[in-house]
């Protein structure tokens, strides 16, 4: 165990399923890498793959200069960063916070660090650990952008994408919250459609390759949808509101008759007949964006 | 307008902006097309391209051996072909039904097909209008598999892939619905998080190639939560329930904060709690596929 800073090495802290794959990436990128997690014995396999296993979070946050940070949201970091001793540690250093939380959060957290003399980035993981180390990987960062150019060569190694988002520290949590309010609905609805399919015969299996194909269709209507709301235009041609509605009602319907809980579809529902009520029912499902977001 | 059934030409009822993609794609492949619209006019463009434009419901379904009808639901569906006079002269002939609706009226509507002695077809389309008559079109049939051959020639000059489900007439409907569910999920959730990215200030623009990311490692997702239920494994490493709700819960807070309202993910974050309050907070999220289906 190393006991100075050194600018090229990198301390990982927290080694659930994700803190893993990225100390995994660094070692396999031959970064001197540091390694502690709050419940011991998870640092044992990256040990022997050649990292340094720390005693202390202060100890392991001392080794390197810099910390990336990968926990289960904003208290689990605090709860490790905040300590008096690894405070103190960290000044001077920098660290990167790839933990998911909140925009507010990750501000908060650069108030915090800026405080203490602590230099920090925050972050997100866009793509499942499977990816870490593989070109498929999608890393956001955000803050000050010369600290970003500094640590970027032992990012990189991480594999992957990295994008720098601009100097707003939120930056990086508010696509991050906008990218998983995409993720966990989509997966909801799936989860979902799986349970309606198995009441009416059809396997999880049958319907996946189909199911794929529903997520292959969404990219361009993605872009079709952004267009729309850039230009102002929500045209419906071809698909509007009502149509959605009418969708959803089917799928309600033949859910409930299945006794199988339809909440989300209902909830969707509601927002898009709020849409229709307002008078926007022969608009594109982009006007759905503009009525949620108005103030 | 040839009065005379013709076994190699179809009709089209409804012409919505999906009936006019099926007949000029019919038209477009040189299969004889009949149109008929409720409202009139909208056939103009298409016998200018060289449909036969009937006069009314009847002779629409007159002209030809097969008709396809597309319009919204199987009220409106029910509408043009229970009438007296369009029921008299489908007898012997073949309807194909691309309206959506639930597997229920699909059914039911076969029921009433069989007692009036017309041959009946049900079927869903999975892809936008502009994919009809391009190889991206999804098609889904199911019925009597005889028939289905039968009319198979002609059906596929609409282009794409066609896929014969077997002969329960209600299967197209029940993938359909389950597709929708997840297609309609997905798009409300994208039209959440643009909402949410913009009080964040980041624009549609901005998101989208990130959100096309996310629709990207959606497939092999669907995948393994498909083999996971088949399996009755449901393992959540890497990826526990409990992290969905965490996630979840960061959405529905950046929603609320910004005045947006989070309906469908506090529901769908409901959901997931439930899951955890049974139980299965370290499983995958398939689970929740399993929990919602439980009878």
């Amino acid at each position: 165990m190393s006991t100075h800073s050194d600018q090229s090495a990198v301390t990982v802290l927290g080694l659930g399923p994700m803190g893993r794959a990225l100390a995994g990436a660094f070692l396999d990128a031959g970064v001197r890498t540091t390694v502690w997690n709050r419940t011991p014995g998870r640092e044992r396999d990256l040990v022997e793959r050649g990292a340094d296993g720390a005693r202390s979070a202060h100890e392991a946050v001392a080794a390197s200069g810099l910390t990336v940070v990968c926990v289960v949201d904003y208290d689990a970091s605090d709860a490790v960063l905040r300590s008096d001793a690894v405070t103190a540690a960290l000044k001077g250093r920098t660290v990167v916070n790839l933990s998911a939380d909140t925009p507010g959060r990750a501000r908060e957290t650069a108030d915090w660090a800026a405080a203490h003399g602590i230099r920090y980035l925050d972050g997100a993981i866009m793509t499942p650990t499977t990816t870490i180390g593989t070109p498929a990987a999608v890393f956001l960062h955000s803050g000050p952008e010369e600290l970003y150019q500094q640590h970027r060569p032992v990012l990189e190694a991480l594999g992957g994408s990295h994008t720098h988002l601009g100097e707003d520290i939120g930056r990086a949590a508010a696509y991050d919250i906008a990218l998983l309010d995409i993720f966990w609905t989509a997966m909801a609805g799936y989860a979902h459609a799986l349970a309606v399919a198995r009441a009416e015969g059809v396997t999880a299996r049958e319907l996946t390759p189909f199911a794929q194909g529903i997520a292959g269709i969404l990219p361009p209507l993605f872009q079709q949808s952004a267009e729309d709301i850039e230009n102002g235009g929500f045209s419906g041609e071809g698909n509007p509101i009502t149509s959605a509605a009418s969708s959803m009602a089917h799928i309600v319907h033949t859910s409930e008759a299945h006794g199988i809980d339809a909440g989300v579809m209902r909830t969707a529902e509601g927002m898009v007949r709020r849409a229709i009520g307002l008078g926007h029912g022969t608009d594109g499902f982009s006007r759905i964006a503009e009525v949620l977001g108005r103030r």
